[in-house]
């Protein structure tokens, strides 16, 4: 009852395939591997962007701070929520790959809103030459709470961000999942909204280990590139990126997977539905489940086997709440999900 | 005929076998897997140092510059020969990573002399707070021009450091080659003759892209820790880099690529040695020949179809003598060799 | 009426005195001259710190950020008040000289308790490897709002920052203005209530531009020196930044100087209760005085010639109020007090 | 008989002057002051350069750091002599400033020629994304060795330079100098010869701490203004940085000033090429003369009472030739030397 992540699983065997089609010969190193041709090829039909630059890298750490370096000056300041993965969860590798840059918290938890937007937009780069200038918006879709974005509300955010001049940097982590729950296309969800550069993430949806960076404007690209060989995450043997990324998109893999773990999420929501004793805290329909239980709950499924992350203050006593994360990756049998559900009261 | 690099090659099958192997279930992620406990066990044993941390990356240049970021200040310098990798190919890394550490460069080429190193660390730091302070030595095994360092070499070289309390990093990028040609052991090679932090190259030597860190001492292994999540070399689905090492280590594994590579590189000399109007330059047992001829040999053998690199001025013309590099993995043909043999004068 | 920062008046005619005895003849330089042993032996004699090394800079921006990137490592964070200078008026400067590190903002607004550093600490630091460490508390003395912490608040935070093993930075901009305020002594304030580091800060005190930065640890003081230099704020003619500080400590001048602009508070902050129509926000006896008025009102003084800033959101029609902040330097006239109090309604 | 360096003299009574009329009443901070109103005006008169953005410090490593780091991205490279100072007596600074570039040393020693700089920048820069890419090329005049480039060497490196679009740094601590011994003017010496930016040297000629950056494209003033922001290098009372190259500028005191100093070392040189024993190195006309003597010749002039430094082999005993520096600032009196040229052997 594996619900930790979705970085546990393992990779399908389509992906392990296309490693064997690549291992073979020599192949040109760096990037211009034959495999990377068709991946940069199947990236700007799938995002319907031509033009844009196309890069892999093999963490989403990686790929948002590279991402970030490229668009913001080190005396700038970064807008994205207290949840933000570049903030919580990334050791400070935003700031040192931008030179120091700041990371301005917009109030009101893991959604964004315009108007907390505008309001954190309007605190900062009011300061003259003292304060941080406003650098660039990055937003996460699937956000770090497990909630969506539709469209529209991306292209609200990135309007206001684009009347201040600001570069949108969109973390997609879990892209494909919204992307499947949304019923959008990545050209809606990117660049048609005014995302500047979206990563496209392959590791958390069945992937060993590769992100895509697609960057709509190919005047940074040159840029980006300098800074992924300057941070050590150009690939001399690219080829294994390139065929991970290259199987993801052949058949339209990364759909099936996405559609599979968002499958499994809403399976699971539903058999927890029916369950007393807790309460499900979001309704989007990716991949994540994020319940209240009373702390005694979250230890009986523990000890019974059951793999999550618990949050709360954890000396509130057997009956405090607690809020579970249950991530549900592709892979996931479905009667794992059925013995956590048997574990639940009432049920 | 592809002596371009050493990157340019496939893996193994072993290396398959493993990932194969791995790629089932759940597993930790971020370097908790089974694999990974293996691995460091094999590497401790490997190098006779039983308290060593052992950290996977996937790329040399983060591998060196992790490495080195955790050796010295930001206000350092490193000393480094001018030909050395994380001087010539890594677009700054060095300096990125440590936070602007600088790298003195050891006069006298590819192969750093004792004194050499002397006099280069007595030229810096001697002018106080105004000069970059002496930061930590580093040295290349096999060198960039296809040279080795006997274990005496290396301890010369590393005593000189710690006579003025100078850490030694090792970029081993090619550490198997070496080891196999000298015949000396991983312990000889690295910690036994001073080395406080040695990289042992894999994706050189037959794997896709996994690089270990040897830290002798545990003392420094948290802050390396930091700084490679920080850098966003930290793999969640680590068990895809552990899998690569462990089929590296399996059955010596790594022993084989390194003698086969070797091995073809010794067939090459001794089928060039036969041949007219060049010059072999290193005779180091590794696995890369240099050699000079005039431009027009070198172009007549890549218009054959033979890729590899060629250095020196251009501009010099038809007979000027320019060198050429080959290298040689483990997975080149002989008959390959062969052929390009054939395509000498006199041959 | 200038009430706009108390960067703005001039330097008492001592410090002039004392900068033309310094210049005389030769002088060693980079702070190997007569006048800074002088200051070296006051400073320790006044902070009780016999073993403390003693620096000079010439902006508060560099002293603290050299501080902090004494103290702290790139992957860690620093807790400091939404309001600190350093977060706010330092244009990303402590994220540029600590390498990346994050400043993480512990909630309740300009003057810290203990109840909030606690909760700001224990949600950081909780994990692992991927979020930033816990690095260092940097307090502000006076804060930013006028606010004061005395020796036992001091205490407090401090004891609470040691019980997590965290060095603490004294931001001491105004530190003669709350000793004066307080009747504390410096080393009450500073190393016998648990700070490790302290500026203590000259330039809106009376001096052209000088800060001490009174380490209490010796054994930080090398790197100090060498971050100062490499962030090109050792002076080579320190003399002059010596002889502001040495006016500074003779008889005493910091105190009569900090003395002349609480006093010119005191007496504002008196004639505004006279007045009506405002509301005085904080009551502490340093130098600046935060009211509230409508906009109506500051649009009146400031017509008048009053000099000051003002926040809140401009937007909010004629009655809606605003926060003014009036500051007062040691050189301030009583009759420009008066001036200013005679426009108030109601006098 | 003080020849260290012109960083231990006196400043001159002018510049006193200045400051005491600085010290008056309020004045805006961070260089909004009417002196610096003055100073802008001035140099740019001064320079020919009516659009130039012109800013102080009070350090010539912040100037050339802030200068870099506007001019070069962090996987540049920059090009200057082994002798620079920003390569040796900066501790790093330019690495520091410029978020890690690399600076690549042309061989040839303390004066540039256009040959050696054309072989470091092809040697560079041609490895694509690999390695450093070609930043800017920074040029030192009066060279640290005390020679001299006329406006036509100048002009033929920066032409070269230009051919590979490199903007140009021109370090000019003692510019001053440079243009009392040649004759030239400053936009001569400056962006008519192709610098882009030039900092203007007052600290080593007479004041206390102020080096002027004359930003010749307007373009890179606003980065300049908040890279200097971060570094801690606004000074909050500006005035006093602005009296000090106010007055450095009213009545061409800094000709006057070099003038001196570049008297006293031809005064100096001549006396010395009386004496037997040792040997003048160079013949440049500004203020700073080197000499070749026995060992011991050194050492009785130091034990008599000489302060310079020497440099050399200290090991090659009694009548090893070392090199001895002899810096003449603008205040040395005349009978110092004498008093120097009577302790030489013959005199």
């Amino acid at each position: 009852m594996f619900f930790a992540s979705d970085n546990g699983g393992p990779v399908p065997q389509a992906v392990m395939d296309v490693l064997a089609e690549a291992n073979n010969g020599y192949a040109p190193s760096y990037g211009a591997d034959p495999l990377m041709d068709e991946v940069r090829s199947r990236l700007r039909d799938l995002f319907e962007a031509p033009e844009a630059a196309v890069y892999l890298v093999a963490t989403g750490t990686s790929a948002n701070s590279l991402a970030l370096a490229t668009l913001v000056q080190p005396f700038d300041t970064v807008f994205c929520t207290p949840c933000a993965h570049i903030h919580e969860d990334e050791c400070n590798a935003p700031e040192f790959y931008t030179g120091g840059a700041k990371l301005t918290l917009v109030e009101g938890g893991d959604r964004m809103t315009p108007d907390a937007l505008r309001a954190a937009i309007e605190g900062e780069g009011n300061r003259g030459v003292h304060g941080p200038q406003r650098g660039a918006l990055s937003v996460t879709q699937v956000t770090e709470r497990g909630n969506l974005y539709d469209p529209d509300d991306l292209r609200a955010l990135c309007d206001l961000a684009k009347g201040y001049d600001l570069p949108v940097h969109l973390d997609g982590a879990r892209l494909a999942n919204a992307l499947i729950a949304l019923g959008a296309t990545p050209a809606e969800m990117t660049w048609k909204a005014g995302i500047d550069v979206a990563v496209f993430g392959g590791t958390k949806n069945g992937l060993m280990g590769a992100e895509a960076v697609m960057i709509f404007d190919p005047a940074r690209a040159w840029e980006f590139e300098l800074r992924r060989k300057r941070g050590g995450h150009l690939f001399s043997k690219h080829r294994y990126l390139s065929a991970q990324m290259a199987a993801y998109l052949r058949n339209d893999l990364w759909r099936d997977l996405a559609r599979a773990a968002n499958g499994n999420a809403a399976y699971l929501r539903e058999r927890m539905a029916e369950a007393a004793g807790l309460r499900l805290v979001n309704d989007a329909a990716a991949n994540i489940v994020f319940f209240e239980a009373p702390a005694s709950l979250h230890r009986h499924l523990q000890r019974s086997g059951a793999v999550y992350h618990v949050s709360g203050d954890p000396k509130g006593g057997q009956d405090a709440p607690l809020t579970g994360r249950l991530v549900c990756d592709w892979s996931l049998p479905r009667d794992e999900i059925d013995r956590f559900a048997a574990l639940l009261p009432g049920m």
